[in-house]
């Protein structure tokens, strides 16, 4: 039986290579001056900005741009606002990878609040902060040159202060979705091999988390599995021997925000709950962070879906079942027999530590996580969503393995 | 490579049995006040009237009712207009089965319009009137009491005038989306088999076309997939012995919205491009209609498949595969080999075939439809993103086996 769910709304989808083109006349429905904000110089390198502009101009839509570097910190956000807010802005056009997106709609949530009040972001982030938002913002064309945190479908946008009294949190409303996401695989084509590789593994992860929560629906599964399937046939290509395949960008392009979709709806689990903790902690990309606690993490949680457990064993038979569906449509099968549970979910778990490897994801160690660290960080995490409780001493065994 | 699209917004989906308990809390969230729509008695006779006032009542939102019946006419709209227009309508709130949802999503859109310039709906449907709407409407909450339509998650409002001079024809914009759709399979426990029946060959006929679609992408692909699923081991069980069954209704219930949601962004083909002229001449429930053709345009389209063309022998190959997964998915089954495409095909259409009698539904002829009407009806049918053209001698064909 389908047992109750929600699904939030999802952005209006502009899919498609070339699709950019059409930046001027999307923003034109919000009114004729917008705040683009783009991340450090790739785009500009990539000719890609004079392309929007030029798209803007077209449009009839004038434009003032705001550049951020790196992972979006609440004041940087904070002193966009107060920059902007007696300023006529009809829409914030976010243009880059998941932190821009991310600094764009944490910027469109707060001009609206930011100019009656003059509130800090910081008072909105969840666990940090103690006001809720009441989801009135400025409205918001997200448009990804990433193909990863799918941040152009969901509803958050997670903020950073890095170093020992550290968090990476969230502001989030369901109003927050993107009214427009703009996805041109185009954009993808000449993001650096590290940043393809780590962006892709932290779709796959969204996208496995989903299909194994505890939140997961109908709707969710069916998109769930068409991401995996997206992934499957392109992560490692564009990361490997052909980043400049446009096909196969096309594919990461939709398991992204595929799997922004899914984890706004299905919600995370594990994985993100150890590597939130972590990229509070050090500076690391969001993407490799999943990538180094998706394998064992899994592994974990296999392990532990086999240990009987009386009232939970059909359950739990289940997402063993979802595991083996998914390491199967990863290597390209689109069925299993029910038989065949073990060897997939198996499969499963080898293609990720395969990937991992192929990928050359950088160990935790890299980013600085030393030994000394693994007990603090294992007792920060959460567990939220996941089919099954992992032991304190499972996520340090997890960290461990990656260290 | 998937091929360029987009996908316009979906509404706030809350889904599951006894959902109706939150509709003061959802009415709520957009003010005290709303115009409550209903269709006949039925809700009032299953004692779900009571409980939908008075969840109301304990979210603190009053309401004002109106109670249609039969197909909504624009005169109709109109008059509700006239009379609503100046009165406090914070939201629609749109209980009933397709008819009674579009009647509030006109009424929805036209309280804002009306307001300002006491325009006639008629001015704003495809193909009889001149003019645009913006989009603007009074937010609507669609709650249906029947599986089929899935108009709670469409952006377009089906108006008939029947007659000689009949039409039946949308008004329609992005915006009329549903801001919220709550779906509890409950509300369908007493719907009458005839209804059920027909409403379901509604929903099946709209996931298929838009599987068939070639406006067709990776995500309505996926959903429809999981709707077919849903439809298929349900339709027949609520429709004959087991109306009761709760899951069966809730799987219906599922796949009524979703394939609400694909024909939104893939389009329907041929058997809506018929039906809908059937509608607009004859009054036939609209399921009723869809039931009846689906059969025979099925039949026919897939013997136009096989047929060679130079150039989109590949494309149609693809289809008939589509044809076969359909068929397959309908029996339970999760996969089709490709050598086995022709076998599943086939079993697609004697699937809706037998369907059509098992389900008891009355040929046209039974809604008045003669001989001498088969060339007018065939030369008004549209064949809009059908995968292949159908002529005009095949659609008299196909009106001519159910008469």
């Amino acid at each position: 039986m389908i047992l109750p769910f929600t699904f939030a709304s999802i952005p209006h989808i502009v899919f498609g290579a070339g699709s950019i083109a059409k930046i001027g006349e999307l923003s034109a429905r919000f009114g004729d001056s917008v705040l683009l904000i783009t991340g450090g110089g790739s785009l500009k390198r990539a000719g890609k900005l004079d392309e929007i502009t030029a798209a803007l101009h077209a449009g009839g839509v004038g434009y003032a741009v705001l550049s951020v570097a790196g992972e979006p910190s609440p004041d940087l956000v904070d002193s966009a606002v107060a920059e902007f807010k007696n300023e006529k802005i009809d829409a914030v056009v976010a243009v880059g990878g998941g932190s821009v997106m991310d600094f764009g709609k944490a910027v469109s949530a707060m001009l609206v609040v930011g100019k009656t009040d003059g509130l800090s972001v910081t008072e909105f982030l969840e666990g940090v902060g103690t006001r809720m938002h009441d989801g009135t913002k400025v409205p918001l064309i997200a448009v990804p040159t990433t193909s990863g945190t799918g941040s152009e479908a969901t509803k958050n946008a997670v903020l950073s202060r890095i170093g020992a009294d550290g968090f990476k949190k969230s502001i989030r409303h369901d109003n927050f979705v993107p009214n427009v996401a703009l996805i041109d695989p185009e954009l993808t084509l000449s993001c650096p091999a590290e940043v393809t590789a780590a962006c892709g593994m932290d779709a796959l992860t969204q996208l496995l988390e989903s299909y194994f929560s505890t939140k997961a629906n109908p709707m969710t599964d069916a998109l769930v599995l068409s991401g995996i399937r997206a992934v499957g046939k392109s992560l490692i290509a564009v990361s490997t021997k052909s980043p400049r395949n446009l096909s196969a960008r096309t594919s990461m392009a939709y398991g992204a925000v595929v799997s922004g979709i899914t984890l706004a709806n299905a919600g995370l689990g594990l994985v993100h709950g150890i590597a939130s903790v972590i990229g509070g902690s050090f500076d690391i990309p969001h993407g490799a962070a999943c990538a180094n606690i998706m394998g064992p993490a899994m592994k974990k949680t296999l392990e532990a879906l086999k240990e009987g457990v009386p009232g939970a064993d059909e359950e739990r038979s289940k997402v063993r079942w979802r595991f083996a569906r998914a390491g199967a449509l990863l290597a390209g099968q689109e069925s299993v027999r029910e038989s065949d549970t073990d060897e997939y979910s198996r499969l499963l778990i080898e293609t990720i530590y395969r990937w991992t490897e192929l990928l050359d994801i950088p160990r935790l160690g890299t980013y600085g996580m030393k030994g000394r660290d693994i007990e603090r960080l294992a007792s920060l995490s959460e567990n939220k969503n996941h089919p099954v409780p992992i032991s304190r001493e499972g996520i340090e065994q997890i960290l461990r393995e990656r260290l």
